[in-house]
């Protein structure tokens, strides 16, 4: 049996977007989404058979959940024009306290879920882990129960913690991410596609679900290949930056000899 | 119809092994394993079926191919004891010229796998791509026939385009993979495992198989999140290399505002 609630969406961007889809999915009615931006409301709103709003003002204070899924500078800003009484509120950030939303509703909490998210790319939340903290017992079931219905990976995780686990992510993920755009644009320079990487790249991220990365890192840093390395920086002796970010990490990476 | 190639494997590492497994699943008749230290020889030799040698002077001259997967700045050392008149040898390297085989035999090469090996795991080659370069046409075409034999995606790269290829892999696998450990130590640290990031790591890394990485690009510096990555230096004060690093990729990505 579903549970009637009816949420009510902060934000129309990649997270409420997907979360939206999500949770719809789920068997959820989300009564409506808000966006400054009237289009952005209109477009997730429609996705979700929800009404659009571009005024918080017109907030439905009836709701059970309000997800708040907007860039976490923007949090504050909305928490100072939404005062929810008891509802439940929670915001979708990993970096930012969940105090902010103390003068929202008593019962305010943590909505977190720990994946990189693009608006046109549906997202399979079923190993999506979701991190959640609530302002008190009740508040934390609450949302741990409906995320649960999305995810099997549901976790409580305090203020401090989640802001270690979103620093953890923007090294494995952000900057991974870059690593990989450095390597396209290095091949593109040269005419050559990053789609002959490719392979290598997913094997680099599979190979670590059963072995840390510090015991299976390779390439010429961890052989202590110096003249491997020079070579490499005498190829990017043009791009000063690119040298640093090569000097910078090889020099970090502890040689196993 | 299997052709009956006899290969000689120089080496008895992480490439040799996947590559001496890979070889003997698709048919192909290993004679010897050469490795200075008798035991990796003997461990290689044995997975395979061939005899292990410890000493290059009693390499089978009559082999057809010869494969010399041995650490990069050990390729020339090895390549001045061989003397293979006109067999087919290359090396495995992603960094060194096919030229340092030139005296060894007119019909010199490279073969180079493009993946991260270990040595316990198995790898299924057959969607890794390979690189071939060879000194003829004569080379080229046999380096190829055997490579295709293991994988449907077997490449023609000249040496200065498999330089160009090895230094991007260095950032988009070796330079992600740290990246990976520096996530996996900050976890550590504050008692978290990395168990939590898997499956955003894997979604980063599938996530370019359509798209261009810069363009999927998330995070505080391409949002120009400011008070984000101050937050993340704060928490990184006490270790000078990690918060040199992620002030210098977060300044290399470019904000998309």
């Amino acid at each position: 049996m579903k549970i009637e609630t009816k949420i009510v969406l902060i934000g129309a961007g990649n997270v409420a977007t997907q979360l939206g889809i999500a949770l719809t999915g789920a068997g959820y009615h989300i009564s409506q989404v808000y966006s400054p931006t009237k289009r952005s409301a209109s477009l997730l709103a429609k996705k979700v058979k929800a009404a659009a709003i571009t005024d918080l003002a017109k907030v439905d204070e009836d709701a059970s959940v309000y997800i708040i899924a907007v860039k976490d500078d923007a949090i504050t800003d909305v928490a100072k024009q939404l005062r929810l009484k008891d509802r439940v509120v929670a915001h979708t950030s990993g970096s930012v306290s969940m105090d902010v939303l103390k003068n929202v509703s008593k019962n305010y909490g943590v909505f977190y879920p720990l994946l990189t998210f693009t608006k046109d790319k549906k997202v399979d939340f079923k190993t999506v882990p979701i991190c959640i903290e609530g302002s008190n017992k009740a508040t934390s079931t609450t949302l741990q129960y409906f995320a649960k219905s999305i995810s099997s990976n549901v976790q409580m995780i305090n203020s401090d913690q989640r802001k270690v686990i979103h620093l953890a992510a923007v090294f494995a993920c952000n900057f991974s991410n870059h690593m990989y755009a450095v390597a396209e644009s290095i091949l593109k320079k040269n005419k050559l596609s990053l789609d002959i990487l490719k392979p290598l790249i997913e094997e680099t991220a599979l190979k670590i679900r059963n072995e840390s990365p510090a015991k299976v890192q390779t390439g010429p840093a961890v052989r202590g290949d110096k003249k491997t390395m020079e070579g490499h920086l005498k190829m990017l002796k043009k791009n000063k930056d690119l040298s640093a970010i090569y000097k910078l990490v090889s020099k970090h990476i502890p040689a196993s000899k």
